[in-house]
């Protein structure tokens, strides 16, 4: 492994080059954190300490929404309105499918070709490694650094449908899910419970044909949410349209959340919701890993089929097999100590 | 603990009692199930172990809402329609405040005072103890029992609102969710997704002046629902009104069970449903487990909140903070084995 060591830098050569707005270090050390080598790690673990007094100063905006629903242009004309107020921004991808269809997000700066070449904006596509907690970990590092290294408005955009929304949300200030109008069959791919985390809904391509469906299903969205109860710091999710190829509708996105910051950081909910990140997002890791370490250890990956399939049809009791599975994996851990 | 040991009949004693419907034994029985004692947990997984083929056979129903939407009201009268069909019936309450509050089931009985002498009905306050996985773990073991004894239908009501929902909804076939009409204050206390999860939204209170109100909220209600993306078994959640009061509107909620379970069953999703619950149910009781351990670990009691304090304040990454107490943990256990 001595090989590998020797393309490292120092913690303080990353540190430096990150503070000063390097990119190229920027993006070496984003490739450090993802890095599932142990050696890395501790460098990697190093470099995020002393980093943490830079971090935190970003708008941090998380963004969704099943694909076809446009997401991809979206990005490129609210990243061209956030990168004309003079603001840098960086774009993160989170991804927990590129680890096995890998080319899903080789595509990134084409999918994003004017963002792309923007002097103001960075765009990162998703990890792919997936150690402690997994994809999600990783992105919520990055964009660390990425604030660290000077960056004001970081999007985290979700590819697919799954599990990390939940995760995205749990990192962002802002949740924006897009969404298509003449709901129906695009609608299936959303996990139940999104649309209740979001801080506000945006209807694409809100252009043409499509104009008055769109307007309908604002109406419509905007109803339910009514329905929906309300968010502890009082924020009241809106649905908005706007037309990304026509560039309709960006900047009335962009003035909502700056809206929805200064009446959260006014009200002490900005601060309180971004510690109560961090606590939770520390109990997950501890929560991950211990349920990862069980579920990956070589003898539960033996037996647990078997158990799971005499559970599904009822020839165990759940509780016996769990607790069995449990003593097995005690022992087989002190056996290992 | 000697003495305790005597107070307990044998496994036999139990299942037999159990199988024949006896409810001394029945209630003895979840009694011994609710024990936090390591002796009664053997002999309760004992008895739960042998009863195993005997369950399964019931239409397990989650009943919810908030308070004041008239929950024991309604389980009086729908669980009167159950029983006019000859159908016997057992009300489980789940009710993680119960720990702390103490008395707040000890009203369980006269709460449903007409149930409560009904000799198909058997009414049982929500346990207290929280061992493995906690009071949900024990309802659903609860269930177990009661379907041994021979009950059809299972009424799984939650108490108050929280996480208990989730747990509910992973063991019953049908999710039944009250709700009050006229929403705005009432539904603040609905936790966010819990509407997704209802196969019906039944509107309580649907008499006198309030009718109109309640025919309304019907309809935006349904209006909500169809924004919502359709479950996998294909079953469309409808949404009902009732009066409890009038008994009107009783019979057609029994009848709107009795299709959704048809409706699964036709189409297999009925036993891939339960079998699904069984298997991430397992899974569960492992991550509780797993993470319960960790958290009332003292050396991790001592010095967890110091660590949460950091990170929320930014003073240490969250993953430092998270891997060193992995490693306090690691090496206490191991010196303890």
């Amino acid at each position: 492994m001595k090989y590998v060591r020797k393309k490292r830098l120092s913690a303080d050569a990353y540190v430096d080059g990150i503070l000063k707005g390097n990119r190229i270090l920027l993006s070496k050390s984003i490739t450090l954190i993802e890095s599932s080598l142990p050696e890395d790690n501790d460098l990697a673990e190093e470099v995020l300490t002393t980093i943490i007094p830079f971090t935190g100063n970003s708008i941090r905006i998380g963004i969704t929404g099943v694909p076809g629903v446009g997401k991809s242009t979206f990005i490129e004309s609210f990243g061209k309105q956030v990168t004309s107020l003079n603001k840098k921004l960086a774009v993160l991808t989170i991804d927990p499918s590129s680890q096995r269809s890998k080319g899903a997000i080789l595509g990134d700066k084409t999918r994003m070709e004017t963002l792309s070449v923007d002097p103001l904006a960075y765009i990162r596509p998703s990890a792919s490694g997936s150690a402690l907690g997994g994809v999600a970990q990783k992105t919520r590092e990055s964009m660390l650094l990425c604030e660290a290294a000077g960056f004001e408005v970081i999007f985290i955009e979700t590819v697919g449908v799954g599990q990390s929304e939940t995760s995205v949300y749990g990192m962002v200030d802002f949740f924006l899910l897009l969404m298509l109008a003449g709901a129906g069959d695009e609608l299936q791919g959303i996990k139940k419970g999104i649309m209740e985390m979001a801080d506000s809904i945006v209807i694409t391509k809100a252009d043409g044909e499509n104009k008055k469906k769109t307007e309908r299903a604002k109406i419509e969205y905007q109803n339910a949410l009514h329905l929906f109860p309300l968010s502890k710091t009082g924020w009241y999710p809106k649905v908005l349209t706007c037309s990304a190829v026509h560039e309709k509708g960006i900047q009335e996105i962009w003035d909502l959340i700056i809206e929805h910051n200064q009446q959260l950081k006014e009200k002490g909910f900005f601060e309180i919701k971004r510690q109560e990140q961090n606590i939770s997002w520390m109990h997950n890791i501890i929560k991950d890993t211990l349920s990862n370490r069980f579920f990956n250890n070589e003898k539960i990956q033996e037996l647990i089929k078997e158990q799971e399939k005499m559970v599904a049809t009822g020839q165990i009791p759940t509780i016996k097999a769990a607790k069995s599975l449990l003593s097995v994996y005690d022992s087989y851990r002190s056996s290992a100590d």
